[in-house]
């Protein structure tokens, strides 16, 4: 089978980047190949002191703490760090997201040539998941590409893909312990593949390279679980590990596939893994105690909208992870408050 | 994390080769800088007249329709076409079994380099499998490769793993419909990832290009599912799909690990995809009453060795799908009396 997203205009993908270090220069003029079709929206980290640097020639809006403060006001979400990309999907108003990191750079495939990931996110989710039984030919869908004797012929039309996350080359998304005890660890390999992660089937989502479908599930990306000793580094977060397993048990729910593998960007490297030690450790306890929860968790028949299954997903959150520890309690009232702000913001009347 | 496995000896593994075709001298000569270290069972096709021819050089026993008579006598298990190699099966003593069809000849990895299917089959049943949670960077007990951020520290261990499903390349294993829909269409992609098949996910095992743990898994991999117009074809086949989701069912009941990818194999045309289009739409219709049935079985917690698992299902066969087509009274039958035979000819007690 192939398809082919001619059918997705430009102007129906926002492109969002956090702005953690204020020149933008370089990025965004190695980026600009890619980049300089679309819009763009950058939201500035509120941390960030000085102004930030962004070269000319592109469709770009910049938000900042004042534009923060004036629509979120008071609220239990605090858009400080990685977590002030989610104020970009809040405002967004286009049907996909594609959001990348500030310290990534285009990344090259195995011919040499620059990967597009606009281009391959797009296709990721414009393209059907198959979440209901393995192919072990990977993405079914793909040119040259299709379903194994034994696929099942009334499960190759495949779902509605509303997450697509892409990978990393060079400096690899390790947690804090990981990378400090093997410094010299960098992943070289390019493995040609796009797969659906099965249904049912929790993975740890990055948030260093990614894409949605933001009318399909775009309440289910947000800033909720801050971690005491978070701080500006991959490794010091936590956010969209979280973020991805609700989103992922909510597109189970609702029936919509996530994707994983291409497209790659580049990572370079940015602080020091052995500093970030202490800050990680929380991160990783609390994750022994979020597995099992949302590895069991089964949202109601009658919770039919992304929305509707954050508040029900925070609801739970409250109930059997609270007493566990307070961090769980905060996330599941940011939880709620960020379903309020995108109806009041009218992200959901899109 | 990195393994080697230095610890496995040669001794331990087994070559199983069933023969459909006479004259194996490629075909041994091809893989003789592969097979030539290691001890080979080919079992003739009991339809194969002619005299079989193997070079010599090799550490090889061949079973033929005598020994097959004398050791099975009547049963409802057939061994003929590719079903004969089951009886390499039954007879090996060896802890690993490595199994390829007899129409594939070494491929080559990126490098241009042979690719060794034993050490890499080896690699991938000597290393842990990770069905509990989806690692983004795919094998992460391979060399270069770790568990991303937010992968629970608990589940880092991994488990033992019992079946490693190998690709291939050129003529992928397509079913016949696809295959004469497209027979321009050959799989040129070398995905350079092994994966663990996640728990509660079924796939379609092709049985061109495996390996397994016999100890482990031996009675799960077995001939039971005949359809009424079976070839000589692959695609005209249905019986290692059976047999598959059976062993990923057990293999889920039991806590022991799936791989699929590396390594790949080298696959050339056989046979007439247009001509076995009616064969083959028999057990493309099956398919739709058996991905649902193993989707939903469930084995008793105090079911705990692979051969009873395999009585269990029998007994699940019969009492579910029995009613819908007598194939699968018959593959409940044929289910039973694999395990008989294994335990009759002593392969239970290695």
């Amino acid at each position: 089978m192939s398809h082919s997203n001619i059918n997705v205009k430009d102007d129906e993908i926002d492109i969002v980047i956090g702005a953690l270090c204020s020149d933008l220069t370089s990025f965004m003029n190695d980026w600009r190949p890619v980049f300089s079709r679309f819009h763009l929206i950058i939201v500035k980290d509120p941390d960030l002191k000085e102004e930030l640097q962004i070269p000319e020639g592109f469709n770009v809006d910049v938000y900042t703490k004042t534009d923060i403060d004036r629509l979120v006001g008071s609220s239990s979400i605090l858009f400080y760090g990685y977590s002030c990309r989610y104020f970009g999907f809040l405002v967004s108003r286009k049907k996909y997201i594609v959001s990348i990191d500030d310290d990534c750079t285009p990344a090259k495939d195995k011919d040499g040539s620059l990967v597009d990931i606009v281009a391959q996110h797009v296709t990721n989710l414009t393209t059907p998941a198959t979440p209901f039984f393995f192919n072990t030919l990977y993405d079914p869908y793909r040119k040259g590409a299709d379903f194994v004797r034994g696929y099942p012929f009334s499960l190759r039309n495949g779902v509605q893909c509303a997450l697509s996350c892409g990978l990393w080359l060079n400096l690899a998304d390790y947690d804090a312990p990981t990378q400090a005890l093997k410094p010299e660890l960098k992943n070289s390999r390019y493995v040609d593949a796009v797969l659906t992660v099965p249904a049912r089937t929790l993975m740890p989502l990055s948030g260093i390279n990614i894409a949605f479908d933001r009318e399909l599930v775009g309440p289910a990306l947000f800033p909720a679980l801050r971690l005491a000793g978070e701080g500006k580094l991959r490794w010091e977060t936590m956010e969209d590990i979280w973020s991805g397993m609700c989103a992922k048990v909510v597109c189970d729910h609702l029936g919509f596939g996530v994707k994983s593998g291409l497209p790659y960007v580049w990572r370079t490297e940015r602080g020091n893994a052995v500093d970030s030690l202490r800050k990680e450790w929380e991160g990783v306890k609390l994750m022994e105690e979020v597995v099992p929860f949302f590895q069991t968790l089964r949202l109601k028949r009658t919770t039919v909208k992304a929305e509707d299954c954050v508040v029900e997903v925070a609801k739970e959150v409250k109930e059997h992870l609270g007493k566990v520890d307070p961090v769980f309690g905060r996330a599941a009232e940011a939880m709620v408050d960020w379903v309020r702000l995108w109806r009041a913001v009218g992200s959901s009347s899109s």
